[in-house]
């Protein structure tokens, strides 16, 4: 395999990774290890975590683990982790095959062993034998999945920020809001995640003279969804890539604030105030709030 | 609450899924339940759900659940599901409160609590006790790692598709690939997953008659990273873009395949044939790979 050197930039990452976790205690280590991407040890293991929110720990991400050798090597980790700090390290794991997780379930750790039991037991209820490799294509390249997915990411793009307004027909919806409102990014993870496909259209000062909506989005209330977002946060982030401008002022935003409220109310256009979500949440509470479906999953 | 008329594509869309759905024989159901977004609960199911790839499931997702009079409405919904079918439903399930898992765990199911005990393991090993509430601000709209990841959105628009060159002493990573390798998608989710500024170059004809970089990309080789995907796949999803054409022709994809990889040897590029990958195994590869940091998680 080709040796890769730290390029300047990643050396940058490199120290600001180690700064980061060059806390004067020692954390605790905590583990995501999988035969796959480990996504799914991800992100079930930082929810995990997250209920312990007072807690730091020293999270290592460690895929691909889809032999023997491998699994030794990541055993080795874990042991010199736990002789290093002191702490046992937690190990949270998705993998299929026995022999695999049994090595790494005899690492020297509070081993979290997702799928322990979980597959036997959805076996024993559909009275079938797993067989992993039957549902493969999911997802890959050239799947219906992968081409919807792509599609719906170039629409996004193609339809960003209002660049280009005469493709609506073929939008599943279209994001409206203040400028810096989380249109461009919940359009984004729509088109990846759900194959959605979403334009988005900020709404400026020449669009909110009146609480009739722009001529180009007439023919199309039916399709929008309005993004908010408290003032003060509006001006923070505004603040940051326009510091002491008009556009960044809190009578600006307050003024903007009141005439997107008399738009959404004046055109009945379902809203939702995403000031303390992620995007992951947006997109989800869009998808509640409009019963839109899917194209993807 | 916003009661919401299906639009005419949402209307399309629910046709087709319903139409997905109606097979001759029943499916088995599998719900996703959890207090959040339910991503969590999805991922993990889906991936022990993939085990059994010869089967087909009816997979429902509710999200939000953080009240008991909403578990109590899941449940009706679940053995509802159960009462039509005459199949016992799955249900995954990721919810914190204890009251509201008892109440999902009271229905007619095979219930695949995913948190049950693990919760209580992890404190038991830290001596800490769960605080949900004291990371929530992780990911939100004005967190740090909120910025990160618009910032590296924003990154990855501007770069794409080399239409800006200038920009690229600010890239993490710059892809280079063929026309329809997969090059945009994977910029946008290293972006949104992981933060990380990903521009992408296409390698077109004019870059492809030496093995020589273009002018713009050869200050940042160190950079470089090279998608490659199987000539026949390539074949096959740009007849699908310009049927007939010369770009699609097989003639003219071996051509480019073969100039591409001369380039890849003659300036020591890593790559990666994307094929069989779904863009989240592109993306965590790339890191594996490269050992490119991430900027956010």
């Amino acid at each position: 395999m080709y040796v890769h050197t730290p390029t300047p930039s990643q050396q940058d990452q490199q120290a600001r990774q180690a700064k980061q976790f060059k806390a004067p205690e020692l954390l605790r280590s905590a583990f995501f290890i999988s035969d796959g991407t480990a996504i799914t040890a991800e992100t079930l293991g930082r929810s995990l975590l997250s209920q312990f929110g007072n807690v730091k720990f020293d999270v290592k991400i460690i895929p691909y683990v889809d032999a023997p050798e491998l699994a030794h090597e990541a055993v080795k980790r874990i042991n010199e982790t736990h002789r290093l700090s002191g702490l046992k390290p937690l190990v949270f794991d998705t993998i299929v095959s026995d022999e695999i997780r049994t090595i790494i379930n005899g690492a020297d750790a509070t081993n979290l062993d997702i799928y322990e039991g979980l597959i036997t037991r959805i076996a024993n209820e559909i009275g079938e034998t797993p067989d992993p490799h039957a549902g493969m294509a999911h997802g890959q390249v050239d799947s219906d999945d992968y081409k919807a997915r792509i599609d719906a990411v170039h629409f996004a793009l193609d339809n960003d920020d209002g660049a280009r307004t005469n493709h609506y027909d073929g939008a599943d919806i279209i994001l409206v809001g203040l400028s810096r409102s989380g249109k461009t990014p919940t359009s984004l993870y729509l088109a990846l995640q759900f194959g959605i496909r979403a334009a988005n259209y900020p709404l400026t000062e020449d669009d909110l003279d009146s609480s009739n909506l722009p001529k180009v989005l007439q023919p199309y209330r039916h399709k929008l969804f309005g993004l908010t977002i408290d003032t003060e946060r509006l001006v923070r982030i505004r603040q940051e890539r326009k510091a002491g401008s008009r556009y960044a002022s809190l009578a600006q935003c307050q003024e903007e604030q009141r005439a997107i409220q008399a738009i959404y109310t004046a055109q009945k256009i379902p809203n939702l105030n995403v000031s303390e979500m992620s995007v992951e949440e947006i997109a989800t509470r869009i998808l509640q709030i409009t019963g839109l479906a899917r194209r993807i999953g």
